[in-house]
């Protein structure tokens, strides 16, 4: 389990996500308030665009924690961007604590990141692996079950037809958790999954707040429309900024949760809106977990 | 503020400390109780001795956190020694997560650790520095309190007459100590100093527990005379077993408080026995610390 | 490409192998000799047994260079072990640096370590994996071929019988070379392997010298009998030692090429021996192999 | 000894500094040509500005080698300024590999990054920090010659009048130099002393090249006036490039050597100028220099 943030909008500082606000994602790294376990001290990775250089996003990942590393106290001071994604994660004991396990993941022009799990994923893994095309294949580098779930989304995302970019995104990261449910479901032993995955291109993105437990509502995840900090100039003329994380920032009442079982989309300069993960004909599972919440 | 662990005894599985006791240093690196902050995440060392190849001891330090350190896991499982030193470190603002920060500090056949702080520390550096000869002074690599108040121990060391080693280093340390509160005293704006110190040769050690803030006791430390866990055979023939500790490494009642302002004074095979930080003269100031425990 | 070095006698300190030798393995790391790129600067780890402690033996690893690694230079100072293993790496651009890459792996007992690469890699991964069982794969946690190799040794390991452990080893190497280039020929480029591989139990260990490539030698590989320093008292009255390493660790005129093509085996107390990597039935390949060298 | 650049221009992409150019900083990391050891493997830094957030300038430090960290390559490829510090470093055996004795350092807006070393520096040390105000002292965090000579800048600095700020700066460098070789003379043993130093503010910028050794020119040093790839867009409407660094990044014969003994002086959008080290005022100390060795 780890916390997250991902931003959208008009260029801000990195600092405004991960150091200023008082419960900032290096405050969460500490002292996280929505999970059992507060800490998550095993490594972070940070994600941006700079699109007026490249297409490309930057990823900077350490091993060593969030709340004391002086590289990533400067790179947020310094650099600025209309779309960021960070992570603090608390590695689960099946994979290591090493770069290519520390979140965003990356390919192409995507970046993904990932808070929860997948049920009995050293039973599933083989068959995940087995299930995909070369390219997603390829691109796994690392043991944990949050790139391997990216393999699969590459996979679903390669499959669906050019459409609406933030449309084809979130219909492929919804393929991708049901992919991941049924190889739970065949190959695993019924564990649930807890699945909070965000996923961007740097001009959209789509964060799923989605668990298949019975017992327990999703991961925690709130939004927030509009800015938290003053902006800075943008040359883009974007105006609208969302931010979605783990936790809320701060004790402004503008956070909104998500709903559970749905997919928030986001669009530079729209408003937000939502789908859900599971199309309606699988609705016995989405029932079940909405009434537990 | 750290925690850390010191045996002297038996050859014992540097795991039988580290890893394996329900309190172990490794759990008390994510919950510690009996510090307000219960996190000691940045960073950790180890040092031991294998005197069958050399008297220098062995350090091994990393600047991320013992809780998934696998090299640690490893060297825990596989290395015996007799005296074992451990430290997992909580840094303070002044000093950045690096090697050279980490504890034990090392010098010649002897290792440093420490938890707590000196008060004012950057106000009283360049004094203390000044004050200590120069191959104390040459031993100072980083930025730490703790690492500078070894050098403080280094030179009182050397300015002893050769006696009993046991009591030489009791008196260096308190020694030490002395001359760090005064510094503070002299240079430094009067915040009170947190001086439990732990030092070792391979056969003989010494741990303080002090402080001279009249409104609080010393940080926590206690000794568990006997074996915690099935010996290994020692080729010495070492029969005798002390363990001190920032925490209780399990819920057994052999487990005793040092006293405030005690040195802790370890010889092998020998029982333990105290010595007083600070001499009679001075005992204003140890008054008004033993009142408020 | 990279540089190795094992070692099965008496006890000895790890800095007999490492450091102290006039061409070193941490020395190979800055100049090797028999490498067109001197350089070997992508991390290294060290393996070692303490039979006396437990049957799994500890890994030492790190992403830094071996020549200026504190840890490593400590504990090689400190750490005797009758069986011994050394690597330090060259990345090839398909793995990156992280310890989850860096050798020795380990799967029980067991300790392997490679230099040279499988031809194709990147094309020929799924295969591989598809290839063995469920236990090999899930011991596959970075994303180097020499790791992936291992996998596929496992897999012909436990396809064995039970016999003499050493020729086990021997059987499984040479077996798991043969579905390295299988696997190479259906589904890569053509591209010649290379594969010198060490693995070891404690007890028993076996190198192989090879490739398939017609226009080269294999990588260089040569072996010691004797003892290259003075000997520490092993409790076990082992008496007879074997050095096997990329490079001469010495001058002394009795380092000898491992031939190629062939696997050193070396049982504790015994004098090392050869067995073929291919069998005689595939020796058209062996022969355009050995006619080039 | 170790490899630097500085640029001070039009906002470019730290890639066309450290990564893309056929002799990069990058590759110089692993083979460079001006020095007798190629190897600069012990650590990097990069400082860059980004006036438009901050007047303090980012520093990404790292204890691996620059040639295989993905951090590195992501941040140069993302990351674009119109005044960077680059930096490879070749650790010398009394400083340790650690992220506090990585270049370049930094103090107020100031970085400062060094190739070279002190003579005797570690006679020297204490000498040289007992002659500094207590705000050069505190900047001190790690243990090398050079970023106690950057204290010696900063106290230097501190001493001057108010005045144009590049010729303060390089007034400061000269002075600095030359108390360091002072102290060299003072407390050391006579061994020469190697000062290519960089310091920038963001807006100016000055490199010495300079030694005391009567018997060997100083490290190398070149600078190039114009741009070496595509300019960026500057908003500050900056049209004047200069690159100075250890080796000639680039077959182009406009590569200029720094005549030794000089400083040049960078001011944003002029051409670059020089100042000798030592005034002629003072040429009894660098005969007395001379003659002492």
């Amino acid at each position: 389990m780890c916390r997250f943030v991902l931003y959208l909008g008009p260029r801000t500082r990195l600092s405004s996500l991960i150091v200023d606000p008082h419960h900032s994602l290096i405050r969460q790294s500490v002292h996280s308030r929505e999970r059992e376990e507060p800490l998550n001290g095993d490594g972070f990775g940070i994600g941006w665009y700079e699109q007026s250089l490249t297409e490309e996003p930057a990823v900077f990942r350490s091993i060593t924690p969030a709340w004391n590393n002086r590289n990533l106290q400067n790179l947020a001071r310094v650099v600025a961007s209309g779309c960021v994604l960070a992570h603090v994660r608390a590695a689960t004991q099946s994979s290591g604590v090493n770069e290519a396990n520390c979140h965003p993941f990356r390919w192409r022009r995507y970046l993904c990141m990932h808070n929860g799990d997948i049920g009995d994923f050293r039973a599933v893994r083989r068959r995940l692996l087995a299930s995909v095309c070369d390219e997603a294949f390829s691109n796994v580098y690392g043991s944990t079950d949050s790139e391997h779930f990216f393999a699969l989304y590459i996979d679903s995302w390669l499959a669906l037809a050019d459409e609406d970019p933030a449309l084809r995104m979130a219909r492929a990261l919804s393929l991708a958790i049901e992919r991941a449910l049924a190889l739970v479901r065949d190959a695993g032993g019924g564990s649930p999954s807890y699945m909070n995955v965000a996923i961007a291109d740097g001009e959209h993105a789509v964060v799923s707040r989605f668990t298949d437990d019975p017992d327990s509502a999703p991961e925690s995840l709130y939004y927030f429309s509009g800015s938290l900090y003053p902006e800075l100039p943008d040359p883009r003329g974007t105006h609208h900024a969302v931010t979605v994380s783990s936790e809320r920032l701060t004790s402004d009442p503008g956070w909104t949760e998500v709903p559970p079982g749905q997919i928030i989309v986001l669009r530079r300069d729209l408003a937000p809106h939502f789908v859900p993960v599971i199309a309606p004909a699988r609705a016995d599972r989405t029932r079940a977990a909405s009434t537990a919440v």
